[in-house]
C-alpha cells in the first residue's frame, strides 16, 4: 500500500515508562523475580467510599446516560469550590471541564491553543508526554533545559534564552515527574515576570501530585496569581492522590476566554465523561482523610528509600518534596541513562526508568517510583547496591 | 488580550443536535410541558448485570489501576471474536483498540490518518461531528449529497463526482444516524468498487447502531469485504445498543499497519480506558437477550410513531431500517428545516433536530429521537399534527 498516514503521529516517541513497565511485566510473566519501580501507578486501591458512590451512581442515581459536556453540576461545583478555597484560582463552575484523565484534558488544551509550527517550552526533565502531546498538535516542543546542579531552578534567563516569537505556551509541572521537585515563590515569581513580558502567551500547569507532598511544604498554584489568571490553564485529577489511576478522571480549569475554544473541540471529540465516575469523583473531594493517609505512607518510603540509596556508593539522589519517584543520579562514568537502566534491570532486576527519557537534564539519572510497599523498595536498594559493587569491582 | 487560538478550532460549529437538547432541557427547568426527541439517548437503564460486573472489578477485581494502553486482554478477546463471528471482520486481538466512546475512537484514527489539507468524504446526511471531527484533524469535509428522493443510495458516481487527488478517506455509518438507513449488499458492492479505483483511500465505517435493525434486516460490516479489508478501520461501541451512553464505551478495529499510527497517538493522549468500565463491556458482550429486548422495543415505537407522524398532512417519513430516529420530511414551501423545527419546539413544544444541521439532503428534515417512551412518543405525534393543522389553516 502507498498509504501516507500523519506524519506528526508516525515521527512521535513511544513513552519510555510504559516501554520500561512492560518490560518490568514480560519478565514477570517469564518467571522471573524482577522489581517494577517503572510506572506512576499508586499501589494502593481507590477508597471503597469512592468505589460505593459511583456504584450508587450507575444503579439508583441511573448515571448511565450523557452528562453535559463540562460534566455533572454537582461536580464541576466542588471542583470550583475548592480551587478557590484550596488553589486561590478564581473560577466558577463554567470555567471547569471535567476529562477522563488529566491527560486527554492536556492534550485537548494544546490542540485548542496552538497553531501549526508554534513553540512549546518544556521545563525538561519532564513527563513523557508533554513534547508528544506537543508534537501530535502540529507544534514543536522546545526544551528549557533545567539542571541537576542547579536543583532544576527555573529562571527568566533560562525561558528567554530560548523564546522566539514563534513561542506560544509554556508547559509547567509541580509537584514535578520526574525530578520530585516543587514550585517555590521565587520561582512563581520568575513565572509571572516572564509571564508578564510576553502578554501573548498561555502557561499550562499541570498539577497533578498536588497533595502529595512533603515536609510540610505547601503546594503553590501557577493561576492564583492574578496578573497572569486569565493567561493560565489549569490542569488536576484523581489519578496520583486518590489513587484513581484506572478510573481516568481529571479536569481543566481555565478563564472563560481559553475554555471556549477548549470545549469547542472537547464537544466534537469526546461528547462527556462518565456519569457515575464524575460521581466517585464527588465522593474523592471529600476523602481528605484517605488521601492523608496515603500522603503519610509515601513520605515514609520516600525517606526511607532515598536513605538507602544515599548510602551507595555513586549515588545520589536528593529527596522529592514532592510525588512519588526517586530521580536519582548514578556517577558512573561511560555510562549513559539508557545503559544504567538496562545493566540494573539484567543485574539488579530492578526496572526504572532512563533520566534521558524525560529530555534536557536526566544525563545518568533514572526514575524509580516508590508508590510500591516498602519491602519491595528497600529490597530493591539492597540489589542496586549490590550490582554497583559488582560493576565497580569489575571495571 | 491578543490570543490567537487554533483556526481549525475556533471555526468548528457547535453541535445543533446538543444546542436543541438543551433548549429542551432549559424549557423543562422553565416549567414548560415540553417532549425532547432531540437527543440520541436510550431511556433504558443500562442492564443490572452489566453494572454489577464494574463493581466486581472497581473493589474485588482492583482493577482501578492503568491498563494495557489498548484494553484490558479479556474485553479485546472478546471484541475480536465478536467481530471475526458476527461481522465476519478478520482480526486479532492486537487489532483493537478500546476507547473511552466510539467519539474519541473516530477522531483519533482520522487525527492519526490524514495531513493537513487532505479531504474527507461525509456521505451527507450524516452524524453532526463527522465533519468538525475533520477540520478539528487539519483536515477539509467535503459532503457527498445523497438524497431523500433516491432514498439515500449511495453509488459510486456520486463519490467519483467529489474525488479529488487530496481525498484521502471516506466516512460511513450504517444503521445510519439521521437517515434511518442501512448499507444493503448493492452499495457495499459500489463502495468496494470506489475503494479499489483508489488503493490509497482509507475508509471509515461507524457501525455504533449495529444491532438496532429492523425488519429481519441483517447488518453488513464493510471490513468483512477482503480486498478493501486492510484499508478499513471500524468504529463500534456500547452506547446505543446497551444503553451505555453515559459509560462512554468503544472501540476501534484495524489491520497492523492502520493500528500503528492510531496506537502511536492514544498513546500520549488517553494511556487508556478505565479499567472497570471495560470490565463492563466484557459482561455487556454477552447481554443479547437484554439487548434483543430493547431492539424490540424500538421496532414497535418505530411502528406506531412513523405510523401516527405518516397520517398528518403534509408529513412524509420512510420507515428507518436500523437506528431509532424517525427522519421527517415536512412538506410547507417556505419553511427551511431551522423555521420548521422553531416552529414545532414554539407550538407544538416537541422538540426535534433541523435536518439541514446533517448537512446536505436534509432539506425540510426533522429527526425525532424514538428512544423516548410510547406514551410521549404519540402525545408528541398529536401535538405536531395539531401544530401543523394550525400553520395550515393561518397561512
Amino acid at each position: 500500500m502507498g498509504l501516507v498516514f500523519n506524519q506528526d503521529i508516525v515521527h512521535l516517541v513511544p513513552s519510555q515508562s510504559i516501554k520500561y513497565i512492560e518490560k518490568a511485566k514480560i519478565m514477570k510473566m517469564q518467571g522471573i523475580d524482577v522489581i517494577g519501580l517503572g510506572g506512576g501507578d499508586p499501589d494502593f486501591p481507590t477508597p471503597k467510599r469512592i468505589c460505593d458512590a459511583a456504584y450508587r451512581g450507575m444503579t439508583e442515581g441511573q448515571n448511565t446516560h450523557y452528562t453535559l459536556g463540562k460534566g455533572i453540576p454537582a461536580l464541576r461545583k466542588k471542583i470550583a469550590e475548592k480551587l478557590n478555597t484550596e488553589n486561590h484560582i478564581k473560577c466558577g463552575d463554567n470555567n471547569i471541564l471535567v476529562t477522563p484523565g488529566g491527560k486527554l484534558g492536556i492534550y485537548n488544551s494544546v490542540r485548542a491553543m496552538i497553531n501549526r509550527g508554534d513553540e512549546v517550552l518544556c521545563l525538561d526533565p519532564s513527563w513523557v508526554s508533554y513534547a508528544p502531546i506537543v508534537q501530535a498538535s502540529g507544534g514543536v516542543p522546545v526544551s528549557v533545559g533545567l539542571t541537576y546542579e542547579d536543583n532544576y531552578k527555573i529562571t527568566a534567563d533560562k525561558l528567554n534564552a530560548v523564546t522566539t516569537p514563534k513561542t506560544k505556551m509554556i508547559i509547567i509541572n509541580y509537584p514535578n515527574n520526574p525530578t520530585g521537585r516543587i514550585l517555590h515563590e521565587d520561582e512563581a515569581q520568575e513565572l509571572v515576570k516572564y509571564m508578564n513580558a510576553h502578554p501573548n502567551m498561555i502557561l499550562l500547569s499541570d498539577e497533578v501530585y498536588e497533595k502529595i507532598i512533603y515536609d510540610g511544604h505547601k503546594h503553590i498554584s501557577i493561576g492564583s496569581y492574578p496578573e497572569i489568571a486569565d493567561r493560565v490553564i489549569t490542569i488536576n485529577g484523581f489519578s496520583k492522590c486518590a489513587a484513581m489511576t484506572g478510573w481516568r478522571l481529571g479536569y481543566v480549569c481555565a478563564c472563560d476566554e481559553l475554555m471556549k475554544p477548549i470545549a469547542q473541540l472537547w464537544e466534537h471529540i469526546m461528547t462527556c465523561t462518565s456519569g457515575f465516575i464524575q460521581d466517585g469523583g464527588v465522593e474523592a473531594l471529600d476523602c481528605h482523610e484517605e488521601i492523608e493517609e496515603m500522603r503519610k505512607c509515601y513520605e515514609e518510603r520516600r525517606d526511607a528509600f532515598i536513605g538507602a540509596l544515599n548510602k551507595i556508593p555513586h549515588v545520589n539522589c536528593l529527596y522529592p518534596e514532592g510525588a512519588f519517584y526517586a530521580w536519582v543520579k548514578f556517577d558512573l562514568p561511560g555510562m549513559d541513562s539508557y545503559q544504567i537502566c538496562n545493566y540494573l534491570l539484567e543485574n539488579a532486576k530492578v526496572v526504572g526508568v532512563p533520566g534521558d527519557a524525560y529530555g534536557l537534564g536526566g544525563d545518568q539519572c533514572l526514575r524509580f517510583s516508590f508508590a510500591n510497599s516498602m519491602e519491595d523498595l528497600m529490597d530493591a536498594a539492597g540489589r542496586i547496591e549490590k550490582a554497583l559493587n559488582e560493576y565497580n569491582t569489575s571495571n
